[in-house]
């Protein structure tokens, strides 16, 4: 079992109202220096089977119809964990 | 400017129901061999001045205090991009 990470942002040149009211709250709570902050989504895919070439054209395309809105979010796929070892249970 | 990359995550113990509607919901999409899905947040924080180890510390406490619930979730803290360049606007 291998695990994908597919992180999900807001394109730079959409307003993420989230990140923003996290950014003008640091200073409040004693915070300086962070100049912007911006939040996105974060989905951990435990795939079965290897994951090749077929696999991530898959899991990319599932990302793109699925898991992000491609007119406002740009996403990102990459294998965090490969493990090798296969469970006997 | 530096990137620094906060990621959220409700801990393996605790239930994720939007991972689940997302994992339930891809064989009906066409998308079989995905086992689980966790879905969690991941903040973008741009930080001011050198990301040192004090910096960092800070960050760890600002992401613990502030950008996760520690009682039902994990956070890691990593720095994703290291810019030297000096902007001159």
């Amino acid at each position: 079992m291998a695990r994908v990470v597919v992180d999900v942002m807001l394109k730079p040149e959409i307003l993420d109202p989230q990140g923003q009211a996290v950014q003008r709250a640091l200073p409040r709570l004693g915070f300086e220096g962070i100049a912007d902050v911006r939040q996105g989504k974060r989905f951990e895919l435990e795939v079965e089977g290897p994951v090749d070439d077929a696999a991530l054209a898959r899991i990319n395309e599932l990302a793109e119809t699925f898991l992000a809105n491609t007119v406002i979010e740009d996403f990102t796929v990459r294998v965090e964990e490969l493990e090798e070892e296969t469970a006997t249970a």
